[in-house]
Formats: C-alpha cells, structure tokens, sequence
C-alpha cells in the first residue's frame, strides 16, 4: 500500500522551504505520498501548529505525520512520537503532543540521534530539509522508529501549557481557538463546558467581545440563519464557534485569533 | 491506471480545511491522485468558482472532478454529476454545471443520499470532510455514481442565472469574467462576439471602464505591445482580454473583478 | 521507479493556472509525481525564479524541472537543458541556467519544436499550459530530450547578468537575495567572501542599510540569540542572513529584497 506522509508547518507559500522538503522527501521515499495539510501556520507559533495538527490527524490514515515548526532548532534532538499507529516526526517543542492526545495518547518516543537518517551536513538553521523531512521518508519507507535513535520517555517531552476554557457558574471565559477564512470563531468550548456551566438548554448565549456584549441564538448550521445574522453553531470539530449566515462573523465583531471573549452572565 | 481526483474549493490556504479533505481522501483512496486546481476561490463565491472549474476540467484526464463551495450546507443533498465521461461531485448550487456543459453536458446526476460513502457522523457544517471528500474518494476506486444514491434529472440541478455579455449594434456591454494575478482583465467576451457587434477587423476597440475611456490595440500576445502598453488579446481559454506589456493592466486602468466595461461605439 | 517532476512557476495560487498545468500533467504522465517547489514568484520576476530554482534543485532526486516564469512568450522557443542526470524545462531567458550551473552544469539542450509534444493549438499567451507542462511530462514519461526539438549550444542560452556582491578590502556592497517570510535577510554574500574581504575571524559585523549603520555579532544559529537579537548567520543554502531571534529581521531594519547593504568599514 502507498506510504503517507502529512506535512504542516511555517515554511509559507511564498518562500520555497516547502517545496525543498518535498523534494527532499521524493528523493528518499519515491514511493511516499505527501499530503500536505497547511503551510501558513504563523511564523514560530508552536500553539497554533499544534492545535491544526491536532485537528488533521484523526481523520487521515495511519501514517507518518511530519510538522515542522521549530523556533529553536539548537535546543535539542527532535523527536518521533508513537501514537494510535502513526508517526509523529517534528522538534520537541510541544508542537506533536496534542496530536498525539487525540490519536490516543503517546505511547514511545525516540530522539532523532542516528545521523544514518540526516542528511550531511546538518544545517543548524533548517531542520526540516536536514533532518525531520529526511527522517520522515525513511519511517514511510519501512525503517522502524526504534533505528532512529534512543528512547525517551513520553513524559519527558515538551508539552505546551494549556489554552482551556475558565467554565465557571453561569459564565465561561474562553480564548479564542482560531479565526478561519470564514471569518468563523472558533471557542476553545465544547458543548459540555456549556452545560457544566449550565448555560445550554438551545437558549441564547449572551457573548461579551473586547468591545461589546450580543446576545446569540444557537443554531445547527450556516443555513439556519438569515444574511448576515450572527449565530452560535457546534463545528465540525466540536468546538462551539460563533458563525454568521453567509457573511464574516469576525469582522463583524471586530474578534481576532489573540483575543478572548466571556459566555453567559456578566 | 492512477485514478485522479482533481480537487477546487473555497477552503483557502491558511486553514487546514483543504488538508483535511486531502487527508480523508488518502485514507479512502490511498492510490489516487490527488491534483489541486485552487483553493483560494472567494470565500463562498459559487460563481468564480463555477468559472474557474470549467476552464480547468477540459485539459484535465477523464477523472473525478471535487469541488466544494458550499454557502447552504443545509439546503439540501450534494450531487454527482456525469459529464464526458468524467464525475463532477459537489454541492447542488450551480457550482458544477458549467463545467459539465464544457465537458459535453450533463448526461446524469445522483444525489448524494447513501450513507454508506460518507462519513459518520455527518457534521451540519463541513460537508467537504464528511461528505463530499469520501464519495469522490469512493468513486475513484471504482464505486459506480449509481450506488451514491437515487438519480435526478439533470434538469432539476440549481443553474446559476448566466453572466454574458450583451451584444448590440457596434457596442457591447461586458462583465468582467476574472482579473488574474498578473492584472490580465479578462472579459466575457469571445471574438465571435466582437464579429456579430460588427467590430472586427483588427482594428483597435474603443473600451469604457467605469472611469475613463480608451482605443486599445488587438495583439496576439504579450510579447506584441511595448513595456506598460496596453491592448486586447484572446486569451489561452477563448475570451478577450485586456492586458499590458510586462505591466499590470487592470492596475493601469483601475479594474476589478466585480466591474463592466463597455466596448465598441457611446 | 516513479518519476518526479518539480514544478515551479510565477502562476500564483488565486487563479486556476497552476492547477490547470497540473491537470494537463496528470493526462499525459498518471504515474509521474508532481512536487511543486512554488508558485509565488513574483509576476514576471524571472532572476527571482531563477534564484529559488537554483536552491532547491541540489536537494532533488534525478527528474525533470520544470519552471515557467515567461513574461515574453513570442520571444522564441522554449527549451530542455540536461544538467546533472535532470532535465530543465522551460523559457530560454535565463531562469533555468542558474540550476543547471549548481546541478553541475549545462551538457546539452533543446529547443522545443516538436509539435508531436504539444497541446494542440497552442495559445500564444499559455505556454505552461499547452508547451513547457506537456512536453516536462512526455520527458517524465521517457520520451528523450533529443525528441523534443533540434539542439541548441548551450553557449547561445539566455543567461541573466550576475547579481554578485562587490568585495573589497574590508568591505562588501551586496544586494539582497531574498527576504523570506520570516524575515530573513539573504545576502549575495558567501562566508569566502568575508575572508577575501579581510572581514571573517568571528567578530561582529558592521552593517550599512539605506537607513542606519549596526554591528552585529556572528552566530551559528537562531538559538544563540537573544529573543529579538539581530545577527548573522550562514544559512542553509550557504549564503550569509541577517536574522532575528525569534523576530523579524527585515522589519528590524527596515530591508526589502529590492534593497542593497554595505558591509565593512566605511
């Protein structure tokens, strides 16, 4: 059966560091197929790397998912993770962990110590054409995850702080997951906070943005609501995410990636 | 032989929607070929999409043609669409038709009601992932568009009302079909167009835009008008087209996708 | 084994263009791989083409290059160029040689006018799509380049005039290479050149912009500095980069790729 091999990272569209890895990988695993998931993660920003990895890898096949973003490419070996059939292939930054979470968990992670695996010589400033690409093609092309290099235990890897929601009686405080091209915001709540919170029931939410306090109707898809009108859909993800009917919720709003907003009462 | 999926949606590059669907597809498909024409469609825009799908499938193998843009996930089952013996699936909103009708005609059509090729659950918001992805994912491995679920008459799929120009007396009306990323302001307008208005010959047209009017010359090609002059070319697709020598002609006319301009006489 | 073919070209990722050269491609050669390396060029930027194909050719595997930025398209006929066991295919106005001089240099080429390898008719202003996309693929599918069309000395191909820095004593004139999306800033600049110029033994730097003069240390990666420290490193192509840690470099100072910087005394 033809390899997989998933590819994220911050290289961009613009620059041709994606297109150099690929190449990279064609030339070590002819055979493989990339499937690339996205590149324009923001420059350096592990967190919502993570959070994108995580999305993509329940849904592909059991395979070798390569991310690359590694803002400090001399702060040790990375890694490749085990989990739920997969392999996980990118720097030891917490980037791959939460991917690992919902594909079950870690089970073995290995340093990326055996120069067999690397090109020579290794750049100290691009991993990803160096090291994780190459390293990515010889796992899709059989080599075992233990040739790679020694064992480290899976509590010993980097892992990010959280970005959970603060779910409290009839109010919840939630970080903003990301804004899609859509202009669609994504919670970092699920159906369950709001119950927890005990502000489910199909009733409105009140929402309370940097600048203003609307109050929303939860609706099951884009097309139960009109033009323009802003509503609060589960999306396909499970998040709670506040929407609008054909139009950019976003902007309407004036809420950006970075920001924050308050469900329920005050 | 290789089954290719070519894949045009609106899902953008900095998300990982487009990677999503890629990744389900090689889960389903793993020796297909996938072949991305865009991804960058305006957000929600059926009608660019619809134009830019009919100039792609006719150089494109007989293949499974995906394509999603889907404003009103809700309104009612996708389809799969039979067109000179390729399969066009996507939503039923007038987004595959024109290139069914450049393929030849639509000579089928099945709604997408089988549950068996989709994925479950079926979110009420990214019918790409659940829906749309693994049945063109099924039918490149051999699943006939008779088992996706019930047929309907090729008459009954949504059609986009036409966006043509019109034609008069030694003048003609004309949207704009696209301005490209070089600033070539292509027209809906093809030389059988220019002959029937009685303003061929090769002489230069007389083109009004919004703000100003001027008397472009007819060349074959970029490489016929000096750096930064302006004229008229058919383009690689059939439509005449306003462009500039090694310049950026809807920048020097100041023209958008969504302007008309008026050729001929008044 | 599968053939490759890498893909680079200034078609952009907003219009169907791309993605209508890989459509023509998956007709003509189903088994052959495409790697796209980017898309992005600048319009029309041939010597920036040229530049980024030169620095991902050397990490490819053995295949055919193909790479369309052809702002002249009436100028005469495209060609292949064997280099190094691939084969480069596209305009003949210098944005293939570059490669073809790091992959070993230029042993043959052909000019492209063998109608037997094109789409038929050929569109004066598509050449990606109806020349250079076809006949890359009949050369993936093994067609040989002598096929392709008569040959041409390799001393009569379009070569680019050197962007080279000037390199004094105890001082260099470099224009920019490239300002990636990191912020990066590539110079023309080769650590020999530091050493010719007098200027190596690790001390800082002094850097000359258009708008301030600094001094900045030499590091061997974004890891030995401070977060918002500029310095300088050798990046991973060989070339000498102004960076940032964990920042933005260009922004810092103020440089374009458009831009020059002075290095040394003076």
């Amino acid at each position: 059966m033809t390899p997989v091999i998933t590819f994220l990272s911050d290289f961009g569209l613009t620059d041709s560091y994606t297109g150099i890895c690929r190449a990279v990988i064609a030339g070590i695993a002819p055979d493989a197929t990339i499937v690339d998931l996205v590149h324009t993660v923001p420059a350096l920003d592990v967190r919502r790397g993570a959070t994108m990895l995580a999305d993509c890898v329940p849904v592909a096949p059991a395979s070798v998912h390569l991310a690359v973003i590694d803002p400090d490419p001399g702060a040790g070996p990375g890694v490749v993770v085990e989990a739920g059939g997969s392999l996980l292939v990118g720097p030891d930054n917490g980037l791959l962990l939460p991917a690992a979470d919902v594909l079950g968990g870690a089970t073995a992670a290995y340093q990326l110590r055996d120069l067999r695996w690397h090109r020579s010589p290794v750049s100290r400033v691009f991993r990803g054409r160096d090291v994780f690409g190459p390293v990515a093609a010889h796992l899709a092309n059989g080599v075992p995850p233990t040739a790679v290099g020694p064992a480290v235990p899976v509590d010993d890897l980097a892992r990010l702080p959280g970005l959970d929601a603060d779910v409290g009686h009839r109010r919840i405080a939630a970080p903003i997951r990301n804004v899609d091209c859509y202009g669609n915001v994504q919670l970092t709540v699920r159906q369950a906070d709001l119950q927890r919170a005990g502000l489910d029931g199909g009733r409105p939410v009140r929402v309370g943005t940097p600048r203003e306090t609307v109050e929303l109707p939860r609706v099951a898809s884009f097309s139960d609501l009109a033009a323009g009108e802003l509503g609060i859909v589960e999306d396909s993800f499970g998040w709670l995410a506040i929407v609008a009917g054909g139009a950019d919720a976003a902007d309407r709003l004036d809420l950006r990636t970075v920001d924050a907003v308050r469900l329920g009462d005050d």
